[in-house]
C-alpha cells in the first residue's frame, strides 16, 4: 500500500443521536495523528452541504470544542436526510455525483468519512464504487449510526446503548410514580418510543424492571409482531388486577395484523384535510380507557430520547468514538468501501471486551436487522433473558460532562467555512 | 409550653415529584431526634390509607433505606387525591373527620405532617382546626410540595426546581438536535410541558436559552395569557426565518381568548363518544403544519418530568429536605396549624440563603399563585430576566445517587403495617 496524501472530510447524515458527536470527535482525533492527512475538513449538514461545497475548517477548532464533542448530543457538523438516488432519480442521482467528485477533486479530499444509518451506508458504498469507476483515488469507510439499532453485522450501532440507557432510566422512574399513586381504581401509562418499524428501542427498556416481574414497564409492544387489541386488553387488565397499575413500552412503528400503523386513522381528518395522526400512545390510550374504563395517561418522548446525552451510556459513547478512530486507521491502511462495526466478545469473567471490525458497505445498505423471535417472550410482550444478555452492557458507565449554572455544559463548533473553489451548484 | 409525648404521623399527597421523598426522609430524621415524639407512622396513600387504618412503621425501616429516600423519585409512602370535601360533600367529610380521629386517638398520634400541594394544605388547615374543636391535642403542620410551584407565600415549592432543571436540561438537548437538522425547509419542535393553569413549569424552560435570544426555546406560551393562534403563527414563522428552526415549550393548561383550553375538541368524539383530547401540543402541531406548512413534530414530556429524580435539583433536594425537619421542629416547638415556607435571602455577594418559615395554614389553603405580568415579555411569549433571576438559583447543584447496572439505585420501603386496632372502615 502506498502512502496516500490529502485531505480528509467526515460528515454526518440522518437523524443524531446523543453519541454521534463522539464518532466525529474518533475521526478527527485520529485524522490529527496521521501525516498523509493534510487537512481536515467537515462536510456542513451532511452530503447536502458538501454539494453545496460547505465545508468546515476543522483544524481551525479548538482542541478543547473536539474533546467535549465525546459529551455533546445532535449532529456538531449539521446532518441532513439527503438521498442520492439512483433507483428513484437516476439523472438528478448522475449529477449529484459529478458536483461530489468535483468537490472532492477541488479540495483535494482523499479519504471520506460518512457518519450514519442505512441509507448513509448507501451512500458511502456508491461513493465508493463510483471513485473506483472514475480512477480517483479516494478512502471511503462508513461510520455506523443510529438509535433504531437496525445496521446489520455490527453487534450494536453507536446511539443505540445511550438511548436505552436514558428510556430505561425514565421508564423505571415513571413506574415508581405511577406504582406510588396507584390505588384499587387501577391506572395505565401508556410511553411511546421511537426505532421506526424495528423494536429494539421498546424491547431495550425491558431493562427498567431489573430482574422483577413486578416492576415496569408490564407490557412492551414490539413492531415486529402484531399488534391485537384483544388479547392485549386482557393483558392490561390481568396487569391491573395484580399491581393496580400498569406500565405500557410502545414502539412507535406498530402495526396491527393488516400491517396498517397504528394511530395512523386515514379516515379521521383534521381541519385542513389531513388524516389525523394521534400516535401510537394516543389510540392505545382511548383504547384503554374506552374499553377498560382505565384511566390512563400518556407519554411521548420524540427527539427527547436521542439527545439526551446528560444521561448518556459510557459503553455506547465509548464504542461511538472507536468507530471513528477505526474508520481512519482503516482508511490509513489502504481500506475502501467498509463499515466500521463494533464487536462484542465475552471475557472468562464474563465481561465484555469491545473492539472494532471491518464489513463491506454492500452488505449493509438498505439491510434492516430485527429482533429475533427467539428473544421475545412466548406471548410477545416482554423480551426475554436472551435480549437482556445482549442489551445490558450496552448501558454500563455513565458519560460525564460539565455543568455550568445547573446544566450540561455543550460544546458548539466555530464551523469556518474552507474558502469556495467552485461556482455555485446548479440545482 | 408543656411537652407532648405520643407518635408522628407522616403522609404524602397529590401527585408526586422528584424530591418529595426528601421532604420524607426530613421528617423521619428530625422526628428520630425527639425522645419525645415516641413511634413514627406512615400513613399508606395518603388521607385515603389513614382512614382505612393503614399505617406503615417507619421504625422498622432500615437507616440506609431513609437515606436513600433523599434521591429517590416518586412518593415513597404511596400517595392519593382524596379529599376532604365539605363544600360538596358535608356528610361524607364529617364522616371522615370522625374516622380519623378515631385512628389518631387509637394510635396516640400527637404529630401529623401532611406533604403535598394546595389540596393537603386545605385537608391540614381542617384537621387542625377539628383537632382544636374537639379538643384532641394534635399538632398539624403542613409541608410544601407541588411541581407545579402555585402556593402562595413560600418563595418556592419543593419539586419545581428539580421539574424545571430537567425540562430544561430535555429542551436544550432537544434544541441542539433540531437545530442541527434544520435547513432552508424550515422545522418545529413543540414540547408540552404540566403546570396546570399555572406557567411557571413552561417558564423555567426560559433557562435552556442561557442568555442567548437565539437559543431555544423561541416562544413559550403560558397559561397564563390567551392563546392567539394568527399572532402565534406570525412568531413562529418570523422564528424560523430568523433560525430555520423553532422550539416551541407549551405549558398543558393553556387557554384561548374565550376562556376553552386548547387541545380539549369537544366536537371530536372517539369510537366511545368521549372527545378526544389531543393535547395542547397535538393541536398546535395541527394548526403549524396546516397553516405554515413546517414540518413539526411533539414530545409530552407527561409524568417523566416530575419523577426526573436523575436529574434532580441539589437546591430543590435541599429545600425539600429542610421543610420536612422544620416541620417536624415547628410542632414539637408547639405550633400547629402552619405550613413551612422556603425563605430566599439573597447575600451581598449575590448567592442565595436558604432558610424555613412558618405561614398560616388558613393562608394557603386553595389560593393559586401565578406568574407576575411584569416577569413576562411585552409580546408574551418568553419570560424575562425578572424571571431568570428568580428561577436560576433554583436549578443549581446536582443530587447524587448510587448506580447499579447502569441506571439509578432508587429505594423502596419494606412498609411492615402496624397492627390495626379498629373495626374496618365503614364507606
Amino acid at each position: 500500500m502506498s502512502e496516500l496524501v490529502g485531505n480528509l472530510l467526515v460528515a454526518q447524515s440522518g437523524g443524531p443521536t446523543s453519541v454521534i458527536n463522539a464518532s466525529l470527535a474518533g475521526v478527527i482525533q485520529e485524522a490529527g495523528r496521521h501525516e498523509c492527512i493534510e487537512e481536515i475538513y467537515g462536510g456542513a449538514n451532511g452530503i447536502f452541504g458538501i454539494l453545496n461545497e460547505e465545508l468546515i475548517d476543522i483544524n481551525d477548532e479548538r482542541a478543547r470544542t473536539i474533546e467535549g464533542l465525546r459529551h455533546t448530543p445532535a449532529a456538531a457538523l449539521g446532518t441532513c436526510r439527503y438521498k442520492i438516488d439512483f433507483k428513484k432519480k437516476p439523472e438528478k442521482a448522475a449529477q449529484d455525483m459529478d458536483r461530489l467528485f468535483e468537490v472532492f477533486q477541488a479540495h483535494n479530499i482523499r479519504y471520506f468519512a460518512y457518519i450514519g444509518g442505512n441509507d448513509s451506508q448507501d451512500t458511502s458504498h456508491k461513493i465508493h464504487e463510483e471513485a473506483r469507476k472514475r480512477g480517483y483515488e479516494l478512502r471511503v469507510i462508513g461510520v455506523p449510526k443510529t438509535i433504531d439499532n437496525d445496521l446489520p453485522h455490527t453487534d450494536n450501532c453507536p446511539g443505540y446503548g445511550s438511548v436505552i440507557k436514558y428510556n430505561a432510566t425514565t421508564v423505571m422512574e415513571v413506574g415508581f410514580d405511577v406504582g406510588s399513586m396507584a390505588t384499587d381504581d387501577g391506572s395505565c401509562c401508556i410511553i411511546e418510543v421511537m426505532g421506526r418499524s424495528a423494536g429494539w428501542i421498546a424491547a431495550g427498556t425491558v431493562l427498567a424492571k431489573r430482574g422483577n416481574p413486578a416492576n415496569p414497564p408490564h407490557i412492551i409492544l414490539l413492531p415486529e409482531l402484531p399488534f391485537e387489541p384483544e388479547k392485549f386488553l386482557a393483558k392490561v387488565k390481568e396487569t391491573v388486577a395484580a399491581y393496580k397499575y400498569c406500565v405500557v413500552v410502545v414502539g412507535e412503528g406498530i402495526k396491527d395484523t393488516a400491517g396498517q400503523e397504528v394511530g395512523a386513522d386515514k379516515t379521521r381528518l383534521d381541519s385542513f384535510g389531513h388524516p389525523v395522526l394521534a400516535g401510537a400512545a394516543e389510540e392505545l390510550k382511548e383504547l384503554v380507557q374506552g374499553k377498560l374504563k382505565t384511566k390512563t395517561r400518556t407519554v411521548l418522548l420524540g427527539y427527547t430520547q436521542r439527545a439526551a446525552a446528560h444521561c448518556a451510556s459510557l459503553t455506547d459513547a465509548n464504542n461511538a468514538f472507536a468507530t471513528g478512530e477505526a474508520a481512519v486507521r482503516a482508511a490509513i491502511a489502504g481500506e475502501s468501501g467498509y463499515m466500521v462495526k463494533i464487536v462484542r466478545e465475552i471475557q472468562p469473567d464474563g465481561t465484555v471486551k469491545w473492539s472494532t471490525g471491518l464489513q463491506p458497505l454492500a452488505d449493509i445498505a438498505n439491510v434492516e436487522h430485527f429482533i429475533p423471535r427467539e428473544w421475545i417472550s412466548e406471548d410477545g410482550y416482554m423480551p426475554n433473558e436472551k435480549f437482556v444478555a445482549y442489551a445490558q452492557p450496552l448501558i454500563e458507565g455513565e458519560v460525564r460532562y460539565p455543568i455550568e449554572s445547573g446544566l450540561p455544559k455543550y460544546v458548539v463548533l466555530e464551523k469556518t467555512r474552507v474558502e469556495k473553489k467552485l461556482p455555485p451548484r446548479v440545482a
